[in-house]
C-alpha cells in the first residue's frame, strides 16, 4: 500500500468498513461477517490468511494507462467502489513452517482508522495468540504492513517474535531519504515506521538481512522486489513436495488492472520503473513455476496462482476448500 | 448436482473433506478451517452463503468437448483435483427478504457421506436456527439440494418452514418417470427425494408452483431453467435499488469449463439440449442485466456476477467485503 492512501484520513475508513447490524437483522445477535481468516495447506505448510480490513484506492492513482483504458478494464469486473475509490483488501499471512509460526506483515493496527486493524483479532479467531508468533517478516515498512507490530500502548504486539526487515529498507526509513522522498503531507508515515520498529530494536529483536542471506528462518528465501519502496522484499517459502508459496507484498495493488497490464503503476510507488520491473519478473516466475501466491492487496484471502494469458497475466484465486485430513 | 456423483459412494467423500488437525498444529486447539458461511448485502437483501462441503466430479463426465479441449481449459486454472475428480462445492443460500428468512436449497445432510452435510451447522454458525427459517425453496429435487430438509431422524429439519418445489419437478419425482430415466444403479435417489418430501407433505407444508405463479414469497420470482432436471428452477430475488440476485441452482457444474463453453454439458443432465439452452439464456440475462448470481456448485461462497467475454462468459467472484454499516 502507498502512503498516499493515508491522505484519505483515518475517519474516512470508519463508516463503510465497520461490521455493523444490518437493517433486517431481527435475531438477538446482529448479523456479522464470517471471521476474517482462511486456512490453506500448501505442501507441508499451513498458511493462515488474515484480513485486516479494506481501504479505498482511487482510479486516479493508477499511472501509465489512459483513464479510458482503466475504465474499460474495470467495466463489468464488479470491484466494490465508493466515491473514495476501489475497495482494496489489506491482508497478512501466518505461515506454520518447521515448527515455527512466521507472520508476514502485520496490518494497520490503528494507523488507518477503526474499520481496519483486524489482524490480531483474526489471528486469535484462528486459534493463535500473538505470543505464539516466532517471527514477523516485513515486505516493507509502510504503515499497513508495519503498524500492527505494536499495540495501542506502543509496546511490541508480538512479545516473543524477531522482526525481520530488508537492510536497504531499514536504512531507507532510518535515514534522511524517506523524509526527502515522501510528500510533506504524508511525512508522518516516517514517524509511524520508526515508532513501530523502535521497541523491537530496543529489545534486540530487530534483524535486518540482505537478499540471499542465510539467516532467515529455514525454508524462507528473501527475493528483492524493489520499486514500491527501495527495499521491498517478497518471500519465497518452501512447502516441500515441489510446493512453494510466494508472499509478494505490494507487487500488485489494483488486481483488475495490473495482472492484465503489468506496466500500470500505483502513484505511491517510490520508483515506478523498478516497481514495474519487479512486478513483471515475479509474475513471470510465479506463472512459469506454478507457485502459490499470497498478495497483501489482492481480494481476501489473496491466495491463489498466476496464469499467463497472452502477453499478460490473470489471477486465479484459490477455491474455498476443507483442510486436508491429517496424513498419518 | 447429478445423481451420478452418488456413484462415488458416501465413504469416498469422508477422507478428503473432513476438517482435521494438520500435522503441524501444536496448539491445544487443532487447526480448523474458517466457518463455512459468508454474508453479502445485495440492495436490501442480506444473503448468507452456506457451505455444505465438496464433491469430486470427474473430467470424464463433461460432455460435448473433446478430452483435449477439456484439458486445455482446465490447465493452469488450479482447480483442486484428486483421482476421483475436480473439487466441486455444494452451496445453499439463506436470503433475508421482507422480514422472512428464505433458504434456497438445503445441502446433502447425510446423503453424500460424513464430509458434507454442513448446511445446518453453518447456518447456526451464522446465528440463525433452523426453526427461524420461514421458507425453503428447492431448485430441484436432487439429494445434494433436498436431503438437508430432513434430519437424521427423518423429521423436518425446518419445522416452521414451507417447502416449495416446481410443479413439474414434483410430478417428475412422484411419478414413474424419475425411475424410468434414472440408471438402475442410482435409482435410490428417487427414494431419497420421496423420503425428504414426505414429512412436509404430511404436515401440509409442501407447496408446488408453476413459473409465473404469484404464490411465492414476495419479491421472489421463479424462472424455469429445465434440462438438468425436468422442473429445474432458478429464483430471481429483488433487492430493490435495481439490485437483483439470481439463485440459479445447477446451471453450471464445471465453472472452469461451462462459462467459457456453455455448450459443454454434465453427464447427469436429464435433457442436455434443454440444459444447454437454459444455461445460455440465464448466462446472457445475468450478464446483460448485471444481476448478482448465486450458484450451488460454484466455488464457495459462489456469489458474484457473470461477464460476457467474446462469444462466451466469465465468472467474476464477489470480493470478500465487510458488511455495510446500517443505514439509519
Amino acid at each position: 500500500m502507498g502512503a498516499t492512501a493515508l491522505a484519505l484520513g483515518a475517519s474516512a475508513f470508519a463508516q463503510s468498513t465497520s461490521p455493523a447490524p444490518a437493517p433486517e437483522a431481527t435475531s438477538a445477535s446482529a448479523l456479522q461477517q464470517v471471521p476474517g481468516y482462511y486456512q490453506q495447506a500448501i505442501g507441508t505448510l499451513r498458511v493462515t490468511a488474515l484480513f485486516d480490513g479494506v481501504v479505498q484506492l482511487p482510479r486516479s492513482q493508477i499511472q501509465g494507462l489512459t483513464p479510458a483504458a482503466i475504465d474499460a478494464l474495470l467495466q463489468r469486473r464488479y470491484v466494490p467502489e465508493s466515491p473514495r475509490g476501489l475497495q482494496t483488501a489489506v491482508n497478512a499471512y501466518l505461515v506454520h513452517i518447521g515448527g515455527r509460526r512466521v507472520l508476514v506483515d502485520a496490518g494497520t493496527a490503528d494507523c488507518f482508522g477503526p474499520g481496519l486493524g483486524q489482524v490480531i483479532a483474526n489471528l486469535q479467531a484462528a486459534g493463535v495468540s500473538p505470543a505464539q508468533v516466532d517471527d514477523v517478516l516485513l515486505t516493507h515498512a509502510h504503515p499497513d504492513h508495519l503498524c500492527g507490530v505494536v499495540g495501542a500502548d506502543g509496546a511490541r504486539a508480538f512479545p516473543n517474535a524477531t522482526l525481520w526487515l530488508d537492510d536497504t529498507e531499514l536504512r531507507y526509513w532510518e535515514g534522511p531519504e524517506a523524509e526527502a522522498r515522501t510528500p510533506q503531507a504524508l511525512r508522518f508515515v516516517v514517524g509511524q515506521a520508526r515508532r513501530a520498529l523502535a521497541p523491537y530494536q530496543a529489545a534486540g529483536r530487530l534483524r535486518s538481512f540482505k537478499p540471499g542471506d542465510a539467516g532467515l528462518p529455514a525454508g524462507i528465501q528473501a527475493l528483492a522486489s524493489p520499486g514500491h519502496t527501495p527495499g521491498h522484499t517478497s518471500y519465497l517459502i518452501d512447502g516441500g513436495d515441489a510446493q512453494k508459496l510466494l508472499v509478494w507484498g505490494d507487487v500488485v495493488h489494483y488486481h483488475v488492472v495490473q495482472f492484465a497490464r503489468p506496466s500500470a503503476s500505483f502513484e505511491a510507488d517510490v520508483d515506478r520503473v523498478r516497481a514495474i520491473a519487479s512486478r513483471r519478473q515475479l509474475l513471470a516466475q510465479a506463472a512459469r513455476a506454478g507457485w502459490w501466491v499470497a498478495g497483501a492487496h489482492l481480494p481476501f484471502p489473496g491466495l491463489g496462482h498466476v496464469r499467463a494469458e497472452g502477453a499478460a497475466y490473470a489471477w486465479v484465486p484459490a477455491e474455498f476448500s476443507p483442510l486436508p485430513a491429517a496424513r498419518r
